[in-house]
């Protein structure tokens, strides 16, 4: 077994601080990694406080994992020692299922294995994410991150970034298209630069007249304030794509009625309370409203491929883990621009 | 004018009684029907009783209509004197649009012309359905029916056939498909007739044991008991495609865990109030929820000449006019197997 060091909440109401675990040791097909950045995902305090309730404490958060690869087993041909590294929100699948052998791990029909909080398979109890020093990872699940990419900024791009290059994927997103972006967070800035970067005339929904500029400079096309009835009124029925990154519960029928004929909402971020649905707004011009995971193996490799061509990285605030629970309550008052990227080099010095 | 005879709601509280009206004269492009009979649809209820907030009295319900054409205006070649005809959900469009020029007046991008309750175009006021004894359409909102067709039984097909029909073939039912059909009523008996003819493996779910052979007899290959949470369980994650005809809301979150990754749950009942939905539903298999309107008129003439290839006709009880206030008593009690048809000969002798 490996002795590692992480940031753990032990409770649902105790701040994480520093802990020490095992991860097993490096298999014949696993790849061993230094972490080097983690960022900081509402996922990871949703589990840390228990806010889905199926936490296994001690939890230690963190799925937006780049570093450095340190070892590997025998059976990996594919990764040696020094390569740089991702690890997004999945470490296995039963990689034997309709989904996994298509790529759509995310989908795995067997049940995957969360990056944390799932249950270990090899030494038992549950995986341990990001926050730490170092991860043992299945050579299936670990990424290549390109030349030149500035880790700290690539590493949001493993949940936000393939939460948001997926469904755009998936629904056609580009040239000819026209795509809204809802919520300029973590998920909306990535939704905004990659649905640009795609080709598409692409539009941001903000509830804040504060963000209408660093929409435009993030690559929106428009950015309309959504509580603007008139603003709103003005793109009826002209959008072919919403993607809602809005993880707090809100009124969707203003947004169905800006869809097109056979338009598609899609849902990434997750509300905590059912959406109420009008049926005639799907109804009226068969309308779809759809939900999308993550994203699979190889189209997470392709989002970071696509990233390095395009430039495109997230913008972070760079923290050391001390910090972390601060930005717990930052990120609760979308303090952040946009995303918390942990320097792990942090961890060495903590208490 | 056309002094004409029908049954009207003259307000959300009275019954329908026999009412004198004008139908506008016989226009170049139209084509008069003698109306033979007219379908029962839980609309009319909705729009005689005012449960859409949006009639304006008085209401002549009805809209599947089946008649024989009178007389036609010069520039109507394709229709003459004595064929046998329908007229849908629909008397007009703008015919434009992008919708329009597809064949899919249903979405026309700027209003279509229901049969009833919309404006009149030609003289004012609202339009009048079925509930009478003769209706002049617009060349192209008229159908053909097949030769052969038992014509009280085809009625329904105009609303709860193409209603059913259209999302089917949207989303591809067919050989291969696994499909479901939520309620057995007017539109569920037309969802599992269709489905079936179209090759799917037809599953229909009720919530009353004293369906089942009757589903089964309509072409179901299984019957599955809704509040049976065991005998749902059976079939997670393996449907392609459900038709919800429930117009009562109720909980879908059961029928999602049925739906395999990327399925579609389509809603064509609406139910008053909007029905909550759990985004987690949605995003743990990509899954779908969609509404669908009746069909356009290309297609629902399609559906007509696919239902008499194969045979299908809605199961109808026959009434006279008379009858009628006391059928949506029995339709809001769900005893009807599973439409009325009106006997439009019974209004010659209505007081």
């Amino acid at each position: 077994m490996l002795t590692c060091t992480g940031f753990a909440a032990q409770t649902a109401d105790s701040p994480l601080e520093k802990f020490t675990f095992n991860r097993r040791d490096v298999g014949e097909n696993d790849v061993q990694i230094e972490i080097l950045f983690c960022g900081v995902c509402h996922s990871d305090l949703h589990t840390a406080r228990n806010e889905w309730r199926d936490s296994v404490f001690p939890v230690i958060p963190g799925h937006e994992i780049v570093g450095r690869v340190t070892s590997v087993g025998s059976g990996v041909t594919n990764f040696k020692p020094g390569d740089k590294v991702g690890v997004g929100c999945l470490v296995d699948s039963c990689q034997t299922c309709a989904s996994c052998n298509e790529g759509l791990e995310q989908y795995c029909d067997n049940g995957f294995t969360l990056t944390y909080n799932s249950p270990e398979k090899v030494i038992g109890g549950r995986t341990f994410g990001g926050y730490s020093d170092q991860i043992v990872v299945d050579k299936g699940f670990v990424l290549r991150i390109p030349e030149g990419m500035d880790l700290a900024a690539t590493a949001p791009l493993l949940c936000a970034g393939i939460t948001t290059y997926s469904p755009l994927r998936h629904w056609k997103a580009g040239p000819g298209k026209k795509v809204g972006i809802i919520g300029l967070g973590g998920l909306g800035h990535m939704g905004v630069k990659l649905a640009h970067a795609m080709g598409a005339y692409t539009v941001l929904f903000t509830t804040s007249p504060s963000k209408v500029a660093d929409g435009k400079r993030l690559g929106a096309d428009e950015v309309v304030i959504s509580k603007d009835a008139e603003e709103m009124a003005k793109h009826a029925n002209s959008f072919d794509l919403f993607i809602d990154t809005v993880a707090a519960n809100h009124d969707l029928s203003p947004y169905f009625a800006l869809l097109k004929r056979e338009g598609t909402m899609v849902q990434v971020g997750a509300p905590e309370h059912p959406m109420p649905i009008a049926a005639f707004d799907l109804i009226f011009k068969r309308r779809n409203f759809a939900g999308s995971l993550i994203g699979g193996i190889p189209e997470t490799q392709e989002m970071l491929d696509f990233c390095a061509k395009h430039g495109i990285t997230s913008d972070v605030e760079i923290i050391p883990i001390q910090k972390v629970n601060e930005a717990y309550e930052r990120m609760l008052k979308s303090d952040v621009k946009y995303r918390f990227s942990i320097d792990m080099a942090s961890l060495k010095t903590a208490a």
